[in-house]
């Protein structure tokens, strides 16, 4: 297995809910995913015992964490400790990596 | 503290390498650096007992990990395990999402 992966010819497109689609990379101790959510996708409040930190690379997302909402843009990121409810919507059309430890498991495909 | 990050508000700009600048995020589980890459730059071959994912968003970066090497750019990534050798050499500009798990304690500031 090669050290280096070309996204597109390498990994499977998933949706992981309805306008959440992306390419997931699943390390020892980490998931690195790079997802495309559609403009208006509205992803309820939910939690996991995974940290998740989600870099928004383009687009405007309303995130809600804990008792905390921010509209964040390109340049800004979520810090999300495991088992804190978290939710958001899509403003525009996003582009954000999130990366996940430990192992989204729920995620193998 | 918020559960938001402003990255140019409220990190500070680290030079981790001569020619590698980046913010970095430290959670729990892990370390997650927006660097930017000086054209030229080489980076000598090391390792380091965390996992290492680094997503290239721009630029052209000559990677080699373990006995492979490529030529990688945006919508690649080199997905390096821990203890394995690596090095690299930017033959442009590049900005690259790298995570690292457990944590760059070494990077705290």
């Amino acid at each position: 297995m090669s050290y280096f992966v070309n996204k597109e010819q390498d990994l499977p497109l998933q949706e992981v809910f309805p306008g959440i689609q992306g390419r997931l990379i699943h390390t020892k101790l980490t998931t690195v995913a790079d997802f495309s959510i559609a403009a208006g996708t509205v992803l309820p409040t939910h939690h996991h015992p995974h940290e998740q930190t989600s870099t928004i690379l383009s687009g405007q997302f309303l995130f809600v964490v804990g008792a905390e909402e921010r509209l964040l843009q390109a340049g800004e990121v979520a810090v999300i400790p495991g088992n804190v409810p978290h939710s958001g919507t899509a403003l525009t059309d996003c582009r954000i990596i999130d990366v996940f430890s430990p192992v989204r498991e729920d995620y193998r495909i």
